[in-house]
């Protein structure tokens, strides 16, 4: 049955409902081995599947766990979803943000990944951040204080998992299908009425062009319209990191910056964009009126009045943040503006320094990371400092990460920030 | 590093020699896991590899093992190989033919795959027949008395063993430069001057379309022409079984027949045309000269008595061939003429009866199989035996043995059993 499954989709002919949610259950069940299933997502990763395929498939990766019900909760409940990059700590800020706004953020959220971080692990850098609950509590926090950040329970779309940690290893994670069923699988699971995905497109990001960015948004709102779910995309720039720091504690330390109003230019100028497309959708009302809202909370004091209530709602310590003991500045060898910075590059190098994974089973350094003191468009002097390092032992990488940026003596046009808004199939 | 090469391949650039080899060496080593090895198949099968490629692959497998050196054999050594079919005994006859007309053959065979026979599985229906020896007294014996068949040593193209379990159960098979490198890696390490490859096609053969088998003729001539080997192809019919026997003792019966010169019609003309190319190019004569040496040979029995001196070198026992005790014939339920033989199904039939192997653990029973007694063209009466079958125990199936046969009023255009001889790219 499955060889004759790879068969179709190996010539082009399009999988039926049944034929696809029998690949997922018996995939899960331990029916179908590995090297089928991969030859499988091969041959998806290059023959394509139709929208009704992609929609079969978010069907019977949902179905594979719990789906959350969170009806109880009073209010809109909204979802943010980033398809991964380096130095996003969007979460961090957003998510207190939308809250002090009103809007109800049930939010679970992931693990670091390959080179890009997760909200998870940035968490777990403030001591005793408790990401685990049961879903009682999880419910009750955010009714009450309207937000909760939490890991993702094992159940909620287990069949993902198991085929994310395949197509990371057999070359087949940048597929719009495979992506898109991946992440609305584990949207609609969990709940939320309206959810907007900030789509990452660039050198740091799973989609490098422009082109497959709008497709997989596309895909996005074609499968949340299938759930009735309101979905919005914001494609934004992912060449260079978000903001400043790149490493779980320096990153909780630049989100509370932003939600004290002095965070870098880029990372407040997203999460402010994406936070009053929110609010937008959820109070329906026009994004100029959003975006003021959200200014105004940012600038307060709301959103970290917020994000506080919600570290000791988790038990967190928010005066206790893991950071390294030794900081290494590294200067430019060169004048000259800062044309590039290599996202992909500075996320691998991050990830080396411990702020990642290599291996599932690896344990991260909360401490470690890089911060970044000049971004994209600045200039510097030969001998100024670039960035800092921080690290545990002192073996460190520094010509590989002076070749992270490109120091030229013209800039060029620079990208902006946010690309586009796709709202609609 | 594999992630690397899964990546290249996925995106239609060209592997280097380096990369090929570095994926072969290493899966067979352990270093690289089923699911990435599935992932590059799958990869190979839709994006294709040029010619560079597959001779680079052709190599890399080559040179997981042992190359056999012929060259204390005195006189031409030539080698044939089918690319599979249902009742393709054609190396039963051929190669004591070829070899009573003065040609040396040291001929490896394989064992029954898929739907389709093997030459070694058909041998070992002859009581005591040895197919296993020592390179030593293998090359003695082709010195000799010109002939010997024994099953492929271990250390032939191990990485294919290999590569063609995974492929079989991956929906990997049909890709050209897949199957062309396994046959020629093989073909080159058993060390002929002049080999001879029978490509089948047709619904019961790997390859469906003329197209396709004259793509694969001229790939196996471009490997050849790189080793400095003569090959030609020859593409012939495979949308019915070839001769009238499928099961292994009954197919060494019918070739007996055939070598004694009255076996089918249809075997004894392949038979004879490709013993004809590969004499007409071991002698440098004319094919038409070939031709009748071959017929000669067949009809005065000197190829016959070539065959019982190859079964008396390698310990058979001649008279005591296996067969099943049970014979069933099954009647024609209407009137009119064979339009079509399902080679596929019949083939699939004879292995569920115990003539193939349904899991590579499975002991063949030498013994089962059917016997056409109407091939394609012929008038069938109503109640008239189209067939017979060998079983054990009695429990077969009629309704799905008929069920491979299309009987109707008129016949059509039948197609031709040779369809084209290619000798050059």
């Amino acid at each position: 049955m499955i060889l004759q499954i790879i068969e179709k989709k190996k010539n082009k002919q399009e999988l039926t409902k049944d034929e696809i949610k029998y690949a997922i259950d018996e995939y899960i069940a331990g029916n179908i081995e590995d090297y089928q299933m991969s030859s499988l997502l091969m041959a998806i990763l290059l023959n394509g599947m139709t929208d009704k395929e992609t929609i079969d498939l978010t069907d019977a990766m949902l179905c594979s766990g719990d789906i959350i019900d969170l009806s109880i909760i009073k209010g809109i409940k909204v979802d943010k979803h980033s398809t991964g990059g380096v130095g996003d700590k969007t979460t961090l800020v957003l998510a207190p943000l939308v809250a002090s706004c009103g809007l109800k953020v049930a939010k679970m959220s992931g693990r670091s990944l390959g080179h890009t971080g997760g909200t998870i692990d940035k968490l777990e850098s403030i001591a005793n951040f408790q990401t685990e609950m049961n879903m009682e509590r999880f419910i009750n926090q955010v009714d009450q204080i309207g937000l909760a950040l939490i890991s993702q329970t094992q159940n909620i779309v287990p069949a993902d998992k198991k085929i994310y940690s395949l197509r990371d290893v057999t070359g087949t994670v940048n597929s719009i299908p495979l992506i898109a069923s991946s992440i609305m699988s584990k949207k609609i699971a969990s709940g939320a009425d309206i959810i907007l995905i900030d789509v990452k497109v660039g050198t740091g990001a799973l989609v490098k062009t422009l082109e497959s960015a709008l497709k997989l948004s596309k895909t996005l709102i074609m499968i949340g319209n299938y759930y009735n779910k309101k979905v919005k995309c914001v494609i934004t720039n992912m060449d260079q990191p978000l903001g400043c720091a790149i490493g779980n504690g320096l990153e909780v330390i630049e989100s509370i910056d932003t939600l004290k109003g002095h965070g870098p230019k880029d990372l407040t100028e997203l999460v402010l964009n994406l936070s009053a497309h929110l609010i937008s959708s959820a109070k329906n009302i026009p994004f100029e009126t959003s975006l003021k809202e959200a200014t105004s909370n940012l600038n307060n004091g709301n959103a970290y009045l917020k994000f506080k209530e919600m570290v000791k709602a988790q038990n967190g310590d928010i005066n206790n943040i893991d950071l390294a003991e030794n900081v290494i500045s590294v200067k430019s060898k060169t004048t000259g503006f800062v044309k590039q910075i290599d996202a992909l590059k500075i996320g691998e190098i991050a990830k080396k320094l411990g702020a990642g994974r290599l291996t599932k089973k690896d344990k991260i350094d909360h401490g470690v990371g890089i911060v970044l003191s000049k971004k994209v468009g600045d200039y510097v002097l030969q001998d100024e400092e670039l960035l800092k390092i921080y690290v545990r032992n002192k073996d460190i990488m520094v010509n590989d990460i002076l070749d992270c940026f490109e120091i030229s003596e013209s800039l060029g046009n620079l990208k902006p920030l946010i690309y586009e808004v796709v709202e609609k199939i």
